[in-house]
């Protein structure tokens, strides 16, 4: 038995990343699940653990997001999922704040509700093709006017992998507009502690009893053990061998993929 | 008299930033003569002292650069300039690099005499459009599939002023490829260190015998300072009030443009 299933006691609720873990996204269709996952989630939903799905995607809105899921044979629901965009316009909403966007297409929907004129803040997702130097330029001059300048990043990744290729993440463009206006972003989304506490929130559940199961060293495993969870790596999607030599994080396990995770929980908690 | 004048016993050579010194950028006619600079360069010629002009100006080949300051009026040799992109195809050559380049076309000039193919290192300048989200995915594959990555930025400014708005400089872009890559850029340019030697040894003074004067508190005037040389900022270019309490860098003396501080240099040195 795996060291880490020795010490399940208490567990009554799994997190799940989804790109990576779920499915690699990319090509046709929007991506291929992950041999096993689906009925790995099927096997949790009739289990009675709480599970939450945790993501830091950001170039469509949840809805989308999800439907695409569902086309790809996944039992998701929209209420089941904690994402960035929402996240940030709870934020925005609080504090009065009228967001400059720049933001993937498919994402600006999120942001409907939302006033948008005379803006005294930038909103930085993953923007792709939209991270154009004019757009840089633009979200720049709208922080630099600003006296209290805010910028709120849905998330703070450092690179993502497409069917063509390695693309530059939102951290990346985050790090830029902090070195241009000298100062420091929020993050919203994982590894943000506040993201991984509201994902616990709707869950009912407090942190100890949470087990966060995702593909990304630093955002999934690290951001999860900050927060007080158990967390394991699985070893799909962006996982790569080094991350077992992470500087830094350590995983409470590594399973091969997310399919073999939930089997040996639901046999531990079975005893 | 200015206090600082007082301190200028064993000066014997004077460097001078350009952009915002000599000239402002932009618009018709790529710019125009700050009043009294052109009268200053040619004094300081005829003075006897040593004379250098030290630019971080990526846009153009040195040679363009030079015929554009000369069809403002400025009496400048090629020769007489010290600039990022000649000082990094020494580096290249010096050390076996082959670079792969994200600057602005009309640079590329600069480089035409190095093998660029199967690339082994990244030079980034400030590239203005050229910087898309296409353009700095392809630099940061070359950088991340390097054992080795090793990114030359042409300098690390972080905006500039043209006629139409504030812009992004290079730094910006070094920080997002440095954050990507978990890196560290070499700077080649204002304010390193090694650029301003070079620029000092061209004329063969040491660095107590000379006196920068830039309008660019950390680049210019700090650059220069840690170098140990002398530096004055210039009220003019991209000067702003706020420089006068920044908590790093004190320059040796304020004034008011060049042809000020030339004046004051050669009523002293006169004595």
């Amino acid at each position: 038995m795996a060291e880490w299933a020795a010490r399940l006691a208490g567990v009554r609720a799994v997190v799940l990343d989804i790109s990576g873990v779920l499915y690699d996204s990319g090509g046709e269709g929007g991506g291929v699940p992950i041999p096993g996952s689906r009925e790995a989630v099927r096997k949790l939903k009739a289990s009675g653990l709480k599970l939450r799905f945790c993501t830091n995607e950001t170039q469509a809105t949840r809805e989308k997001f999800v439907e695409k899921l569902q086309r790809l044979g996944f039992d998701i629901l929209v209420s089941e999922v904690t994402a960035p965009a929402p996240a940030a316009c709870r934020i925005l909403k609080e504090r009065n704040l009228r967001p400059h966007l720049l933001v993937h297409d498919g994402l600006v929907p999120e942001f409907d509700q939302l006033d948008k004129g005379n803006p005294n803040c930038v909103v930085l997702g993953e923007a792709a093709d939209n991270f154009s130097y004019q757009n840089l330029n633009e979200a720049f001059r709208v922080l630099i006017g600003l006296e209290n300048p805010i910028l709120l990043s849905l998330g703070r990744g450092r690179y993502y992998k497409e069917t063509d290729g390695l693309k530059l993440d939102v951290g990346v463009y985050m790090k830029a507009l902090e070195y241009a206006c000298d100062i420091q972003a929020e993050v919203v989304g994982k590894p943000s502690k506040m993201f991984f506490q509201s994902a616990l929130a709707e869950m009912g559940v407090e942190p100890q009893q949470a087990i966060m199961i995702g593909d990304d060293i630093v955002n999934d495993v690290g951001g999860a053990q900050q927060c007080g969870m158990r967390a394991l790596q699985v070893r799909t999607g962006k996982y790569r061998p080094c991350d077992e030599q992470h500087p830094e994080v350590t995983p409470d396990g590594y399973v091969n993929n997310l399919a073999e995770a939930v089997d040996i929980i639901l046999k531990q908690l079975d005893k």
